[in-house]
């Protein structure tokens, strides 16, 4: 049975997922104007960069910048992501910054290996650490996230026991260390899910967890992203994470390229939303313009849909 | 409650519904190569081109010379559009043409009045002419397609009892003039559907025709195609028509431009339905090569997603 939310609240991720995957520096002055853009529209929370390596990551250098450059409005959330606690202390240095405090989990040991040097279980162990710095610094836990959450280009399929493994974790720790429970984020980082296994999973993260918001961070590599959305939306969650223009793809990867994989585009899922009678406090005309902006800046079509159609309400009024 | 089909039918409409739409005329060795890509990948039903007015339609006018010379294989059917009885006549003069007989209804008056030069009630009393001519020549009616039937740019929402109304009238005239009845299908020509939309469409549809065949051509044009496609076969739809690589809709289109409204993927249909554990009979990796073929031929990026990362197998075998 259907139980579709009242509202939906969206975590904008573009500026951050969009232009670090994207082998251009954008000019700051361009970075600065998409995000005042996004503040516009009634999005209540912005990714705007991250503090990691400038090394690895030379695209996001200027992230502490960018947070000074911003015109901040009041009621938005700007966040910053952070991988380790040098990039944490960071992002606690920066202007203008909303510090959503997140744990993160991962399914697969080569991923987790891949990005942080050590199995999914150290890093899994290596999250109490990260509570504790938390709570030093007075900060709530607002997410605790489990990457590849369906599955992994380097591992393959993930059973959903793998999934909830985690999850279970959180919660014992969380009442053993007397923390609220977070946000349980199901993150579809290499776009391994379906509409179906949706339902499973979050039917199975509902059992274990009862009473938890859950959400999703849903990738459009295989083109199930709205799909994967409005069967998520069907089992009560209101909670997702998303990238104006679908930004975070590259249309120009070559065939087989894991950059084709950006993350579903926020004014795609917002009109979902609206047709459906669900509320999300966005203004989709406003999107529109942030994702043909950013089109602008990158100079090459994107993938969102919605920003080349545009919605029906004009069509509706007549 | 969930009535997934075991197997679905696609069939595939970018031939024709693709390079329409295209300002450059292509040459027919490409479209040929196209075709016999197509005809390898277990897809049974191919819209090859169409028979129209090579004044207002100039990219179609070799029609004829295309259905000479594809490698015709063995169980495929390769179908033609028209929408006179001229246009008829000419295909049924095509070498290698499957003639799908096809009922066309409006749901819109100022559509139908572009289309056909007459208001919708008129081209609905036609289809009695065409019945009647489809009979003479031997031929069974495939399908009714019912056009626009959840919104239309020129007349706006388009209500569930409207399109209904042409279903009845299906029904009705096949019982007087005892006529097999047709596949019935549900065209969402502009892109106005939603998920929710389609299952009360489609419910409501088989409640006036109980144990016809219901079938949907879904426009991708706000990027709730691929959720449209789940809804219609959570309903237990087997039926679609589908475009390789989205063709038909175009990624160079000025904002707002209509033309940004390319049918469903047939790749990603497919690997929607082969994740849900849905036979097609298709093979998802030649899909995937005629896809291709396409973008090299059109010669830049399209819309489809599964065409840029690939399908799950190759991570699944490890």
């Amino acid at each position: 049975m259907s139980d579709f939310p009242k509202f939906v609240e969206f975590h904008e991720e573009g500026p951050r997922e969009g232009f670090q995957i994207e082998k251009t520096i954008y000019p700051i002055e361009q970075r600065v104007e998409l995000i005042d853009l996004l503040s516009e529209t009634g999005l209540k929370y912005i990714q705007v960069g991250s503090f990691v390596s400038p090394t690895y990551v030379p695209q996001m250098a200027d992230t502490g910048e960018l947070f000074n450059r911003i015109n901040r409005k009041s009621g938005v959330n700007y966040t910053a992501l952070w991988l380790n606690e040098k990039g944490f202390l960071k992002t606690l240095s920066a202007n203008n910054v909303h510090i959503d405090s997140r744990l993160l989990f991962y399914t697969s040991d080569l991923f987790s290996q891949q990005n942080n040097n050590c199995s999914a279980i150290e890093m899994r162990e290596r999250q109490r650490d990260w509570i504790v710095l938390y709570k030093e610094h007075g900060y709530k836990i607002e997410t605790a996230y489990v990457m590849t959450a369906f599955g992994c280009n380097l591992e393959g399929e993930i059973p959903v026991e793998r999934v909830l493994e985690d999850f279970r974790w959180v919660v014992r720790v969380c009442e053993e260390t007397e923390t609220p429970l977070p946000n349980l984020m199901i993150a579809d980082t290499m776009g391994w899910g379906n509409p179906e296994a949706v339902k499973r999973m979050i039917g199975a993260v509902y059992e274990i967890a009862p009473g938890a918001r859950v959400g999703m961070h849903i990738h459009d590599t295989r083109g199930l992203g709205i799909a994967n959305l409005y069967a998520a939306m069907s089992m009560g969650v209101d909670l997702f994470e998303s990238s104006i223009a679908g930004l975070g793809g590259c249309p120009f990867a070559g065939h087989g390229d894991a950059r084709a994989a950006g993350n579903i585009s926020t004014e795609d899922a917002v009109f979902l939303c609206h047709e459906l009678g669900i509320e999300t406090g966005i203004e989709l005309d406003k999107l529109i313009v942030a994702a043909q902006k950013v089109e602008e800046i990158i100079g090459a079509p994107l993938m969102g849909r919605v920003m080349h159609s545009g919605g029906l309400d004009k069509y509706r009024r007549g």
